[in-house]
């Protein structure tokens, strides 16, 4: 049986996973690169950046969760590209031409367009689907493997809400944002659904794994 | 110099450091007890519903900081009593002839009584006034020890806002509330003023001490 897992997925100590303001220059508004410093510092997230090294300590061990056992990404429209990349029509995602998912890549918006392939085996497909039917897509195209609720938090905060979610990576990163997308809005009660372990970093953060209790 | 400090100040991953629909029979609304397991689990906590026992280690290690060196309380209106208390000419508080406080103890309140003397050295003064005169006040009934900011999630928040707190450890519940009353409204940017240090407890709890930085 396949899952749905989220990864990597920050948030500051108000519950917020984005700050306010995103534009072209600031993916992630006046949050800045303050919710994924410890990313950036590991091992796996240091090539993010074009670094190399990092460490390998407990923020690398869970950022490698990442990738293994994945076969497609369903992500949100405010993730693909800022505000308004619908009207342009080459936009084809922050990353460049060799998008670092190697896995089709669902986005979700209201205006679909053709999929895109780029180099390194990334596929973007643009879907307006509610998260069932998007998760449906998804597992189609995932090759027996699992799916990856990429983010941003109004999408994690959806798949949550219907209850897809089978494991959620959360880092919480001790600064107050104020101001952003909150992740927990509608979400009374989780809890009981899963197994929720919890750990502090060296780095500062803590990560939480919630595990979705068998039935 | 005396400090003003906040302790065992429980919250959900949400935010939320009380429950929505508080009564006199559910004083932290439907929260319930599930912020404060971890406590009345502890050998502190344990004689708050008149047990016996209780843990020994971290969560208990936290615990017991709430009261060394404490000369006087700071709570808020909603910690003394259920909504409506200042129409009840008789009520004392929920705590009993003999209150856990052992030291003065000033309410805020924009309607004030007398102060009141229980046994074991709780006298509730009540008073109307903001944070720094509040403040002012608690010094100079403190004896030259600490002022303790005892909550609500409101009190603790306006003293915060206020640049009043000089250390508090919050305790973080991995539960989602959905209501009540928030902690981090207003706060942007808190943890420029602190050294934060973060610990997870074998009982699911995390811990987080904010100690404010020498200018």
């Amino acid at each position: 049986m396949t899952r749905t897992r989220i990864h990597n997925f920050s948030l500051s100590l108000d519950g917020f996973a984005t700050g306010a303001g995103q534009t072209p220059e600031a993916p992630m508004g006046h949050a800045g690169r303050r919710l994924h410093e410890w990313l950036i510092a590991t091992r796996f997230g240091a090539p993010i950046l074009g670094r190399q090294g990092g460490t390998a300590g407990i923020d690398d061990a869970f950022a490698q969760q990442h990738e293994p056992g994945i076969g497609v990404e369903i992500m949100g429209a405010g993730k693909f590209g800022p505000p308004g990349w619908q009207d342009d029509a080459d936009w084809t995602g922050w990353w460049g031409p060799n998008p670092p998912f190697h896995t089709p890549v669902f986005v979700l918006t209201h205006r679909p367009r053709s999929s895109i392939e780029m180099d390194g085996g990334t596929t973007f497909h643009f879907l307006d689907a509610a998260p069932e039917e998007a998760l449906r897509a998804a597992r189609e195209a995932a090759g027996g493997r699992d799916v990856r609720i990429g983010g941003g938090p109004t999408v994690v905060r959806d798949f949550l809400a219907a209850g897809l979610v089978d494991h959620m990576h959360l880092v919480q990163v001790p600064i107050v944002l104020g101001r952003g997308v909150r992740v927990w809005d509608g979400l009374e009660a989780l809890e009981e659904h899963y197994e929720i372990e919890v750990v502090a970093a060296p780095s500062g953060v803590t990560h939480l794994t919630f595990d979705r209790r068998t039935p």
